[in-house]
């Protein structure tokens, strides 16, 4: 992959050839009665291009793909032209227009997707973040190698963090060192999220009370946060004995994240916390076993919620005070594709699926516990860890 | 304020009762013909309540606001309505339904905005983007003391840098070292910013001729970046003798932001560099001279631009090989606001205004310069700078 990164100053493709092949027809196998898709949201230009840029792809059901670019001004290659304006899209287009065009209606603002809707008047518009959002879920063999070599990086950084702690930090504090870590093994920082209400900066770390305390956000887990501008994850308390230390920090090292969380300790933490950990294993243990092609989504999370009121822990259950709504979910270019493990999923699983299994609990007064790993369904059946490293609970020396 | 931040557990409304008061109203005056606004951006919300929150407000043109609220499920308040999906709303406003709805019909999803539509049948949209945008280009004294506060800390942050410089760093190891300072002073990390095509995460470093890569997005400078996902900022180069470094890092520290970029250098850089960095602190210098209410946001444009050529530094202002088309921008609770310093800005100056002045240049080979600060536009007519630190190229030691 260096040497497709070599060409990253000038060639508007960062992938080779037969990459971007295999992943437009996929998304063209998706088009059903859908002349053309016009796609400009950053992580599905990435899809189909390698690289964000500022402009368009235009994918139409037959033929290439023309890549419309506003920004930057030096990107070279066949079928790249250069516009100001969206406007100028359906010159080059000609004459051959779309009776139905694609647009992302479920990232791009209600005013981009006006304006572009008016460039294919009399036109019928399909919904392209559903489709590209289908396709994204099947991973190529070249997107799980992206995602196995953050996934390196990621459980590297994780096995220096006991050395990070010192006597008297704060959950900030300790945050603020993984961050560093993390960013000098190639971490790129940015977090990205499907969806604009869904906001963080790095990660999450939770500690003792806070790990209950609830946020907007749809995430696994809450946290109060440092501001209410941003109410999430570490609030600047002390780490005390007793508590647990949940990490679950950005593993984007190269455009594809993984997702883990571990658990760590200060001194002794209380049996229930350690059932409950136990637990959380035991499901990652159970389900992956379970991850098979046509398996249904809903079925991996009817299982675990039956494991965990089998052993009485359901009231501590991915929340206390709040309860998210799902366990796992799909991981790539961003931190929350398809499929979904909730209790109303309709996602079916398929071979080329990563999936990110957080089965965790909240224990008032001690924190969080359970683990986060990241896993793909490969072709021939079998379930790969991306996030392999030690489960149970690390206690920091002091 | 720190009164304020203790109910942050469980009360709506973090902001003082009259200055709820005073955003609301300054809200509804822009409201002309609209009966009520429907508003959910972060952004806003933070706006309209001090808090983020998932859900919305209702901001009737007479009448009080009203809280929806979906997540977290343990605020209170007067007025705070739990709902589990938007189609709630309208149970709770009853009979009175808006003939016009405000939507924010440039930050929400078109699939958001159609949702959120429907359950006004027969009413009229307007764009409650821009209503608010308007708003929130005027800050309340609150607001204003919440971004000097910030600007202390920025300030603070930036007097640190030359002592973090190491022999033999890369941009991206010494932005990692000011990345740690930075959130161990306070900063939330978060770089909040209007539209979802720009991204950076926490800010920008740019050395050398990584200063004239050119960027896909809209900032003011760009960077090749470390990654084609994020391509924008330091890109791994050690930074050499002769080099300028740029540094512009996120000022967030309370929610609002401070906007704020010094430069320093490796060894003696060119008399051409020395010059283009003199031409930035004159052009604050004249502009905020200039900078009163009633004045067009388009005079100060063409001040700076009129100076640059004067000078024959042209072909070096605001990017050599990718040119930025503004010098400045409003700068809040997102990092992008009105007014927008630019040539075919519209916008006209208002005591209240924060206004972020960057006009830069990119010497080839040697990096960027000119510096960048945050200015406020008080009642009295004056102009106070929220960034006041030294401007001029300081030296690394080696």
């Amino acid at each position: 992959m260096s040497a497709v990164k070599s060409s990253a100053e000038t060639a508007l493709l960062l992938l080779p050839e037969d990459e971007v092949k295999r992943r437009h027809d996929k998304v063209r196998a998706l088009m059903t009665g859908v002349d053309a898709l016009l796609v400009s949201d950053n992580a599905n230009l990435y899809y189909l291009t390698g690289r964000v840029f500022a402009g368009y792809v235009y994918l139409p059901a037959e033929g290439p793909a023309i890549y419309f670019v506003r920004r930057p001004v030096h990107l070279e290659g066949d079928d790249v032209v250069f516009i100001r304006k969206p406007e100028e899209i359906t010159q080059t287009i000609g004459l051959n227009l779309p009776q139905t065009i694609g647009l992302e209606l479920d990232s791009e603002t209600y005013s981009a997707v006006m304006r572009l809707s008016r460039l294919f008047p009399g036109a019928q518009t399909a919904n392209a973040s559903a489709i590209l959002r289908q396709a994204r879920s099947v991973k190529t063999p070249f997107e799980i190698e992206m995602m196995r070599r953050s996934g390196v990086k990621h459980v590297h950084v994780y096995s220096h963090i006991p050395r990070l702690y010192q006597p008297g930090m704060t959950d900030i504090e300790l945050q603020v060192e993984i961050e560093r870590l993390s960013r000098l093994e190639g971490c790129l920082g940015q977090f990205r999220i499907a969806g604009s209400t869904m906001e963080l900066y790095m990660g999450n770390i939770l500690v003792g009370d806070n790990a209950d305390a609830p946020s907007p956000y749809d995430f696994a887990m809450g946290g109060a946060g440092a501001d209410p501008s941003l109410p999430v994850g570490a609030a600047g308390e002390e780490i005390a004995p007793g508590h647990t230390v949940m990490v679950d920090m950005n593993g984007n090292f190269d455009g594809y994240m993984t997702d883990m969380t571990r658990v760590y300790s200060l001194g002794e933490i209380s049996d229930l916390a350690r059932k409950a950990h136990q637990c959380s294993i035991d499901i990652h243990r159970r389900l992956t076993a379970m991850m098979t092609p046509g398996t249904p989504a809903k079925a991996l999370w009817e299982e675990a919620e039956a494991m965990v009121k089998e052993r009485g822990l359901h009231e501590y259950y991915m929340g206390h005070r709040q309860h998210a709504g799902f366990i796992g979910h799909g991981v790539g270019i961003q931190i929350n594709e398809l499929p979904v493990i909730a209790p109303r999923s309709r996602d079916i699983l398929a071979a080329g699926n990563v999936i990110a299994l957080e089965p965790k609990f909240v224990i008032p007064h001690v924190g969080a516990v359970g683990i986060e790993n990241t896993y793909t369904l490969l072709d021939d059946g079998s379930v790969e860890c991306l996030t392999p490293a030690p489960e149970a609970i690390e206690a920091f020396l002091v």
